[in-house]
């Protein structure tokens, strides 16, 4: 086990889910993938954590099954979410919404639309045309409004339109 | 900053929320306040923490707006989420729903019903009836077949009964 002070005793699924993914970076690695990250490189870029961490929390996910490493184009392999994983966006949607309400500028939160309707999610993650909390996989980030007027670096690493998540990123 | 090893640079809400909410123990501190816990004992007791990272971890808390200090019973301050902190429920619902799924048994599932029609909540949090996602006040935990069954130190701790999220347990 790789914690080892506590929470596997507890009597809780969120101790559960924790031991995990509540290790340092594990959900920015996991947020990584559902923008479309798949390259270790990129991923290391994005976040900058050391590339120690990155292995160790990588072969952990891979590990618990919310994680595969596939073959990519050249000689790296690609990461990406599996189902388990992609399970995981209900947390990932909790975590961005509330820290684009209390600590992030209005020019730069990020909009999340629903792919069907293009309606903007909630901060609880639902859509409230369709009535439900859609999938990671139906779910569009779209670009912030100071990607699109200044932020030339944001811009490159991910396009200045509206990307589906998991959708694989353009290098 | 508490955190100084990258999280604060990033182009990201969900790093940013982690800055806050992303150190080991604290969100189990916050899913204690969530199930209806107030004092800092109790918390302690609950999840195995040390008297040093609990002070530290509420303090960080309190500081940023998450939880507020109240006088308690007695001479003993306690502990509520403030209204950002029951923001976060979406999170904590999603970790809860997710370690259900994955690393608990049956019989140890901890249900979620929404308060007003008593419908399970699905694993993103809805209720499949209403439409809606209920915030935490409106969430109740069903005992699990193990607190009735065997589990009676748990039965003690958080009676048998189903409780809404946030009403302080009695203990």
């Amino acid at each position: 086990m790789a914690l080892g002070t506590g929470y596997q005793n507890q009597d809780c699924s969120i101790a559960r889910s924790l031991e995990v993914v509540g290790e340092r970076w594990t959900l920015l690695i996991i947020c990584s993938l559902f923008y479309g990250m798949r390259r270790y490189t990129d991923i290391r870029k994005r976040i900058g954590v050391s590339p120690a961490v990155l292995t160790q929390r990588l072969n952990r996910l891979v590990e618990e099954d919310v994680v595969a490493r596939v073959p990519g184009i050249g000689a790296h392999d690609e990461y990406e979410l599996t189902p388990k994983g992609e399970e995981l966006w209900p947390v990932l949607s909790g975590l961005a919404q509330w820290g684009n309400e209390h600590y992030v500028k209005p020019e730069e939160r990020q909009i999340l639309t629903h792919h069907q309707c293009g309606t903007i999610l909630d901060g609880t993650g639902l859509c409230a045309r369709c009535k439900i909390v859609p999938a990671a996989r139906d779910v569009v980030r779209q670009p912030r409004p100071v990607d699109i007027e200044s932020d030339r670096a944001s811009v490159r690493a991910r396009g200045p339109r509206p990307h589906r998540l998991l959708e694989p990123l353009k290098p």
